[in-house]
This record gives C-alpha cells, structure tokens and sequence, in this order.
C-alpha cells in the first residue's frame, strides 16, 4: 500500500452544545483542515462504547435475539449485546450482557475486533467477541426496556434472515460475517 | 422462526432538544413501552441516510480511499461512501459519490441491501451497492473536506488492511463482507 503522507485534522477549539448523560454528548469543533481551510462547525456524537456477541452452540447454531427496538422502529433479530457500564472492559461486558440478556455462559471467548459506528462523527465503538460451546445457566434478568426472545438459529437460517432483511443493523451483520469468515479476520489477532 | 407476539412502544411525545442542520437532529422521546411502563427521555438521533459502493476493476481489484477521517481521528481505507442530498436516490447518489470522490464510473450496479447504524437511536440508514468493471472517467473533483487517495486492492490486500485494523468502520467491514460472501447476501434480492 502506497503511504502518500496524509495530516490529520488541528482542533482549534471544542465546545459541547448537547448532552444526554450518560448515552449521548455531542461537541461542536472549529477545525483547521490540512491546506489551511477553517471548519467552524464540524460536529462529533459520542455514544456509549458496546460490546456485541456471536454465541454459538455446541452444535453451531447462533443465538440470535428477537425483538422490537425503537431506532428500528419494528421487530427485527439482532445478536446479543449491550453497552459498557462506567469503567467495566469490554469482555467483561460481553459476559454479563450474555447473562443478563440471555442466560447463557461460555468458556470459550475470542476476541475479534474493535469498529467504529462513523467515520464522521465516532458514535461509539464496537468490541466484537465470540463465544462458543454456550450453554443455559440461568433465565435471563428481564432487565432491559424490550421484551426479548431468544432463538438459536443455524448459520443457514441466520443468512436466510439477513436476506429477508430481518437482521439489519450495520453492527450485527458485521459481526456475523467476520465470526463465520476466518479468512476476513482470523479470532486472537487482536486483544480486546 | 417463532413469532411470538412482541408490540412495538408507543410513542406520547417527541420533542427535537437539538439540531445542526442539515446533519443531526436528535429528539427526545416520552414513551410507553408494552407492559405499561413510562419512559420520558429515550433519544433518537437523525443523521443522513448515505450509500456505500464496493467498486471493482474487470481484474477484481477494490477500490478503497485512504484518507483521514475525524470520526476515527487518524489515516486509515474506507470504501467509497457520501450522503444523499436532499431527494436524491441512493443509487443516484452512489453513482455521484464514485464520480466526484475517486474519478470512476460503471455500467453494472447492483443493490445488496439496506442497514441501519444504531438499534437503539437510528443514525442514519446506509445503502449498499456494488459497481463492477468500474472504469476511470475524469479527475475526483476534490471538493471533499479530506485529501483522499485512491487505491486498487485485491482482495487478500483488503482482507489483510481489515486484519490490521486499517478499515475500522461497521459500515466498509459489512459491505466488503457482504459484496465478497455472496452466500451471505445474494445481489439483487431486493430492490433499492
């Protein structure tokens, strides 16, 4: 890959000009631009960082969640994940979201990657793990706003899904592509 | 799959607490949820819808744009990407981004599908397309806020920068994913 030298962006001053504690913070930026140009206005959202699952049988099926979420505005399938709580690393998170939303433990986690929502704004970064061999150990705490079904769905069905367009955020298919297609990102290349 | 009955939330109230027009709008919401509850400050958060292009050359090489992006705060690839201006089609604006970002044209578009950036707030709604037998038209026209570089990956080259952590976008990792595993997601089951 050629390095042709690229700059960053100077941020000249910040200023927040809207908050939702603790989920959502956006701060205005003047930026100066590489060639000299000044943005008065260049914007960043910053939402809570999460962790997302892909939890897997040991006969391979993939415990997906059904469920109605508002920024969707219908009923969809999405994996299992949720936010990190002040403090608490990303793996951690992703143990007890398995746990508290669905149920289920594993003794097998892999870490595949960290992803960022925009490449405009930031939107908070995803942590993407796997965990197989899961197994019930409890019912799920039924803590959350959505009342959640848990379906174990195989590899075929869950493809099936996204085709119907029943799985449809940007994190969840992400992370079912990557955890089923080694050859795009190999698990433990990277740590959390 | 079940279908065990889950009812959408209802929305009382929906009040716009800040803008920066023509990019974000965030709401906030006052919200009965299924089972009775009240939930007076669930947020949605309006950003512009954008499509996504997987471009190819006739000898299967990706086109990708090196460039600095804010959101990330530092150089890294990203397929070709721009939000659709006010009224314009997806596919329009696919075409128009390739053209004034990298210089490249095509005769053979298809639409893999549409995703969505946040379950929980919305965020915007990305349009994937592939471009095949792209071809160099003219110049980029350079009015973008970042310097860009246009490279031409295999796709190993591209698999191994995603590995690395140099394409750290949901939204670049879900369209490669998805254009490369047609098994995943067929071209052309749905319409734009």
């Amino acid at each position: 890959m050629k390095t042709r030298e690229l700059k960053p962006w100077q941020i000249l001053e910040s200023r927040e000009v809207f908050q939702a504690p603790p989920w959502i913070r956006v701060s205005r930026q003047k930026i100066r631009l590489p060639d000299g140009r000044i943005i008065n206005d260049y914007h960043q959202i910053r939402l809570s960082d999460f962790a997302l699952i892909v939890a897997s049988t040991s006969d391979g099926r993939i415990l997906v969640e059904r469920q109605y979420r508002h920024g969707l505005g219908r009923v969809t399938i999405l994996l299992p994940a949720g936010t990190l709580n002040e403090g608490e690393d990303a793996l951690a998170a992703a143990k007890r979201e398995l746990r508290e939303e669905a149920g289920y433990d594993s003794d097998d986690w892999s870490f595949l990657g960290r992803f960022v929502a925009s490449a405009s704004y930031g939107c908070g970064n995803m942590s993407l793990f796997t965990a197989k061999n899961i197994r019930k150990v409890c019912e799920p705490d039924g803590a959350d706003l959505e009342e959640i079904e848990i379906l174990l769905l195989t590899p075929a069905e869950l493809q099936a899904a996204i085709r119907r367009g029943e799985m449809p955020t940007l994190s969840s298919v992400t992370a079912f592509a990557l955890a089923t297609h080694p050859e795009i990102f190999p698990a433990n290349l990277q740590k959390p």
